[in-house]
């Protein structure tokens, strides 16, 4: 879709998820059709900001008439690769990795979560989600076998670069880290750093300011 | 320091942790100065992005001559209010709760855990990262005594509201929502929402245009 159409900036990029899920709530609420000015309020954005951005995907709706609900969503999704029904594993059965492995969210956006991974004999065996923890010296042949599309890495930094090394060697598509460590991986392997701390040192900005 | 100045936009708040991040990345591997071209480089947004961010902060240091990296590194810890020793509490003790506060970074980022709180009996009187876990029916008091500034809420939707009214009514500055909840809150309490799934959709973004 976006192949005739000028290179997504990053900043538009994120926004994505966020009006996929607003639309989401909408459409919960019931509301049939929203303004880019309604949009706009919501978002905490211009609603010029808002045309701009969906110009990227050759725009959606008319102006003035406003942009129907479902439509958006479903196009929003389809951008965001949603309907793809990629396959993840977690590697790392800790505390985040628990978390993210009995996070209903994740199942709600299209992402199966298919295993999970810990060197940690004492969590091996263990079920979290349905799912049974393995040891990941069993990594590897699970990766051939069930060709998971996204790696989320809940490890500690000194781990994360080897297990990366892996999942690529074994054609995952995409790494989701959580590890803190700056990732080296070839060009044609998607990596999305998460920094739970950007959010806490966001939050300590608008304190002081407020 | 932004008194005189122009309202920061959001993007531009939202990128003051990631600057902060790398500079500390810099400062360890002894890095004295930097130019906003290798910044910009690291960063993945233009060199002249970089300079306009900085402005709305009164920019920093000589362009051509590059910026010193430890004075950066403070004055935007400064901006973000990092120096100010913010104390939390977490209220919610399951995977997410529990991951949260055995979190080093948060540490690292000048934020001091002070409290843990859940209503599930079989996790009250637990210790996690040195803190024993209280029930929520002793929040209240707590707040009132120790007036920490920051909540973070790792709790079920449905019950965040009510939690986010009772750290409102005595006195937080801020919350940091995990809840996947959308919080009512006066004009002189900041919320920062987490939504773990939106770096999953970006990444899936990524993923499929890569």
């Amino acid at each position: 879709m976006s192949d005739n159409l000028k290179p997504v900036p990053a900043v538009v990029i994120k926004r994505l998820p966020r009006y996929y899920r607003y639309l989401g709530e909408l459409i919960k609420q019931g509301v049939p059709r929203i303004s880019s000015a309604a949009l706009s309020q919501k978002m905490g954005v211009t609603a010029s900001q808002i045309r701009q951005d969906f110009n990227y995907f050759g725009g959606f709706g008319q102006q003035g008439y406003g942009y129907n609900v479902e439509h958006l969503y479903t196009a929003i999704g389809e951008i965001l690769g949603l309907n793809n029904g990629y396959s993840m594993i977690i590697i790392g059965a800790g505390n985040m990795g628990r978390a993210l492995a009995t996070h209903g969210t994740f199942e709600k956006r299209g992402f199966r979560l298919v295993g999970i991974f810990d060197n940690n004999p004492e969590l091996v065996g263990k079920e979290i989600n349905g799912i049974t923890i393995c040891h990941t010296d069993e990594l590897e042949t699970f990766l051939d076998s069930e060709k998971p599309k996204i790696g989320i890495l809940t490890v500690p930094k000194a781990a994360a670069q080897s297990l990366a090394d892996i999942l690529v060697k074994h054609g995952v598509a995409g790494i989701l880290n959580f590890s803190y460590s700056e990732l080296k991986t070839p060009a044609g392997v998607s990596v999305e750093n998460v920094h739970l701390s950007d959010s806490l040192m966001t939050l300590s900005y608008k304190i002081k300011e407020n």
